[in-house]
């Protein structure tokens, strides 16, 4: 299977299942339920499950056994970006090409499915432990997991970097906060779906780490490639408004150390990663394509 | 013990640990630490993590092992009220006679204040039950009260109950929406706060099944006080505007029933509570002037 069959077809089965384990509502709630439903079917690359599920299947781990973690990750960072593009945020009208969701639903409805995804990833693992709750060995593992998940979206990964993001707005720019931001805002959380897809994988400690690092330096790529779409990318292929980090006097790579040094750094760490992947031979192809393929988005 | 000295017992014990729970976080994302401790520290009467350890206590469990669960109840309430005052929903400037969370951080730091808790509240609960992971009818029990957490906080609890809210604003209002709404948007919550503490102090069935009954009519009794409150009460004792549900065209009691045969509901509601109660003679008794506490709040 080559590197787009493999990674469509983990796409698919969270594409296929999603729906599924958002919680069914009275009738009097349909509202909260089409607004989760219409931003967790807006498409994106499903980056997150994606790893998840991949970092399992490296680790021999049953793709089956992980999927409500997969799902329950791309519903973190669906809410992450309906609560990011609201008015008082991002102020963004589009997101991948469809109307943001409190342009389609209002901001009430958008707040609410935004808090209604992250309370929806909590309830899916806390019902997933509890079916396999009588081993404790595999609880144990789930809630090691579930924990890297969410100490990864919450105030010391994500949220802690979404707020530092918005501090950063023309405030005292710094390397050091640069790092910062992109850490926590993006890298925290695709670090753990590496980590979490392992940890439910049963990996040994030294295939752990080297995971970690790799998703690490790869988090960081993927943030710098997002700063240099925002830049050269094109609204239509993009799906959203190019030219907001500018707007908002946002903290990034190529406005710290411009064009050409982002691009420099970013392919340093991409190397770094690539050392870590080799010693895993064959077995690491995925990751080291992805790493092509995250390098190689559309600018 | 009287009643206040046990209310405030189990209230002081919640407000001595519940800022040691917010999680550290790194000093370019301490604006978000300081808006989720501003709004955890303006008071409140803690309803619901008194309700979590007295029904423990009820079921004679051990308040310190439910202590993480309360607190992290009390971040639950916490969020919803940020995110509810936002001007995209209630628009409340003052809360508990303070300035709501936006209007002292600003509304994107109110936001991602009201998120920071929500995820707060699952890391508390991850991290406590991994601690007790080794005995697996410990973790058992604490992952069924975190689940009856956050099944009534999410779509089919809390957050449902607040987008039919919205949704019932002007529309067509009836017996069967005003019910469902506050079932959803007051009572499971509160029910669930008992519920938890009952399931964490190992309550027998049948005693689990009687304070579910006592705790769905007490979130009754609570909510139609509340819609009362709001039409006779006193800005300055409620610590908000008053007349605020009438401005909004908000589906209450009063606007459906009267405010007479909304007093009398209540007082229906609470015999059916005292009822219930009676049958545990003096072990029931905190519970019971719970209830005269809730139906005596000042109007």
């Amino acid at each position: 299977m080559n590197f787009e069959e493999h990674y469509n077809k983990k796409k698919k089965l969270v594409e296929d299942h999603i729906v599924d384990f958002i919680p069914k509502v009275h009738k009097e709630s349909d509202t909260l339920y089409h607004a989760m439903k219409y931003s967790l079917e807006a498409g994106g690359k499903r980056l997150r499950p994606v790893l998840l599920l991949s970092a399992c299947e490296f680790c021999e781990g049953n793709l089956s056994d992980a999927l409500p973690f997969a799902c329950a990750l791309e519903m973190i960072h669906t809410y992450s970006l309906i609560h990011d593009d609201l008015p008082a945020m991002d102020n963004d009208d589009f997101r991948r090409g469809k109307p943001s969701n409190h342009k389609k639903f209002g901001e009430a409805t958008a707040i609410l499915a935004g808090d209604g995804l992250l309370n929806a990833a909590i309830e899916i693992i806390c019902s997933d432990i509890l079916k396999t709750a009588n081993s404790s060995e595999i609880t144990q593992r789930k809630l090691v997991a579930a924990q890297e998940i969410f100490q990864a979206s919450g105030c010391q990964g994500m949220i802690g970097g979404q707020i530092a993001d918005i501090k950063a707005e023309g405030d005292h720019q710094s390397e050091e906060l640069l790092e910062y931001i992109h850490i926590k805002k993006t890298a925290a959380l695709l670090t753990a779906s590496v980590r979490a897809g392992a940890i439910l994988g049963e990996a040994e400690e030294s295939v752990l780490a080297d995971l970690t690092e790799f998703a690490k330096n790869m988090g960081l790529v993927f943030q710098i490639t997002d700063d240099i779409l925002d830049i050269c990318g094109e609204d239509q292929l993009l799906g959203k408004a190019t030219g907001s980090d500018v707007k908002h006097n946002k903290l990034t790579y190529p406005s710290l150390y411009g064009l050409e040094r982002s691009k420099e750094i970013m392919k340093e760490l991409d190397e770094k990663s690539i050392i870590i992947l080799t010693k895993y031979k064959e077995k690491s192809l995925f990751f080291r394509n992805l790493l092509i393929f995250l390098l190689e988005r559309r600018c």
